[in-house]
C-alpha cells in the first residue's frame, strides 16, 4: 500500500483546510490503497532558522491581509467552517505533542481534526491544556494519562527529532506532503499528491 | 462582460504557467462572458519594498529548490515545454514596456507566451533587444516603431505608473488576478477567479 505523509503545524491554516480535507479523503484513499500517516512538526524553529520570528504572514503585510480572504474563500468552497483566528500563530506544542502521543491510536485524526476546528473554526486557544483535554475528553478518551506522556521527555524528544526531520527533508512550509522522496507543498497540492499515490 | 484582469512578471515562473493556460483559456473565457486584460508589471520594486533584493525563490534555498522541481511537474501536467532557465529572475523590463504599448494590439498575447516559451521553455535572455525584435518578428509585426514606442518616456512612465498600481492594490506576488475588487495570488487560483468573473 503506497502512504502519504502529511506534515502539518497545529498553528498553519492552509494546513486546517489539508486536515479537514485528509478526513473526508481518508476514504476515498483508502478505496485507492493509500494509506495518509499524519506526521504533526512545529514551524517555528523552521521560520526561526529562516531569520523569521513569526509567520511570513505576519511579516509580510499585503500577504497577511491577503491570506485571510483567501481563507474566506477557500473554506466556503470546500464547505468548511471558518473564523479567522484573534491569536495568531497559535502555538500547536503540546497539541503536536499530544498528536505524536496518538499516532496509530484510534482518535489520532478526529483529535487533529478537532485541534484545527478549535484553532479556524472557534477561535479557541489550542496552547491552553484544558483545551486540548477538553478536545480529548470529547473523543471519549482519557486525557490524564495522554497529557501526562505528551509532557513527558519521550515526547518531546520525539517532536524535536521530527522537526528536525522536517529542516533536512527540506521542508519550509505547511501543509507539505510526501510520497516517498516526492515533496508537495500547501493544500493546493494534495490532489496531486493522493495521484502520485495512488499510481 | 466581466473582466479578470490578470497581472505578471516576465521573470516569473509561475506566470509563465498562466499566461500559457490564459491562451487556451481564453477561448472559454470568450464563451462565458468573460475578458482577460494582461498587465504586466515589474515584481521587482515590489520584493526590494519588502527588503528583498532579488525574488524569494532565490533568498529562501529551500523553497527555490523545491520550485524546479515543482515547475517540472506543473508543466508535465498542463502539458507545457520546460527547461529551468540558466538565470534566474531575468529582468523583463523591456518585455513589459512591449507588452504595454501592444494592449489591445492583435499580437498583445502571442508576444506574451512567446516571451515566456522563450524564458522558461528554451532558456533564452529575454532581457536582450535582440530576443525580443526575434519574438515580433516572428508574429509577423515591425519591431522597429515597436521598440522605439517600447524606449520612450510614455511607456517607461506607464510602467513605473503600473507598477505602483500593483503595490497599492495590494500585489505581493505574482501571477495575481483581480475580478473586481478580489484578488487571487498565483496559478492555483486561476480557476477561482475565471469562476467568479463567470457568473
Amino acid at each position: 500500500m503506497n502512504t502519504i505523509e502529511f506534515w502539518f503545524d497545529f498553528g498553519s491554516n492552509y494546513s486546517y483546510l489539508s486536515i479537514m480535507r485528509t478526513q473526508r479523503i481518508r476514504r476515498l484513499a483508502a478505496d485507492a490503497g493509500v494509506r495518509v500517516v499524519l506526521k504533526p512538526f512545529l514551524l517555528g524553529p523552521i521560520f526561526k532558522a529562516q531569520g523569521w520570528e513569526t509567520s511570513p504572514f505576519v511579516l509580510q503585510a499585503a500577504k497577511g491581509r491577503y491570506v485571510w480572504r483567501d481563507m474566506e474563500r477557500q473554506c466556503a468552497k470546500y464547505g468548511l467552517r471558518w473564523r479567522q483566528p484573534s491569536v495568531f500563530p497559535r502555538n500547536g506544542l503540546l497539541a503536536a505533542r499530544v498528536a505524536l502521543h496518538g499516532e496509530g491510536a484510534a482518535w489520532e485524526f478526529d483529535f487533529c481534526e478537532q485541534v484545527m476546528l478549535a484553532n479556524f473554526a472557534d477561535d479557541r486557544e489550542i496552547g491552553d491544556e484544558a483545551v486540548i483535554r477538553a478536545i480529548l475528553a470529547g473523543l471519549g478518551v482519557d486525557s490524564d494519562p495522554i497529557v501526562a506522556a505528551a509532557r513527558g521527555d519521550a515526547c518531546k524528544a520525539g517532536l524535536r527529532a521530527r522537526t528536525a526531520a522536517a529542516q533536512s527533508r527540506g521542508i519550509f512550509g505547511a501543509p507539505t506532503f510526501f510520497v516517498g522522496d516526492e515533496m508537495f507543498w500547501g493544500n493546493d497540492r494534495l490532489e496531486d499528491a493522493l495521484a502520485l499515490a495512488g499510481r
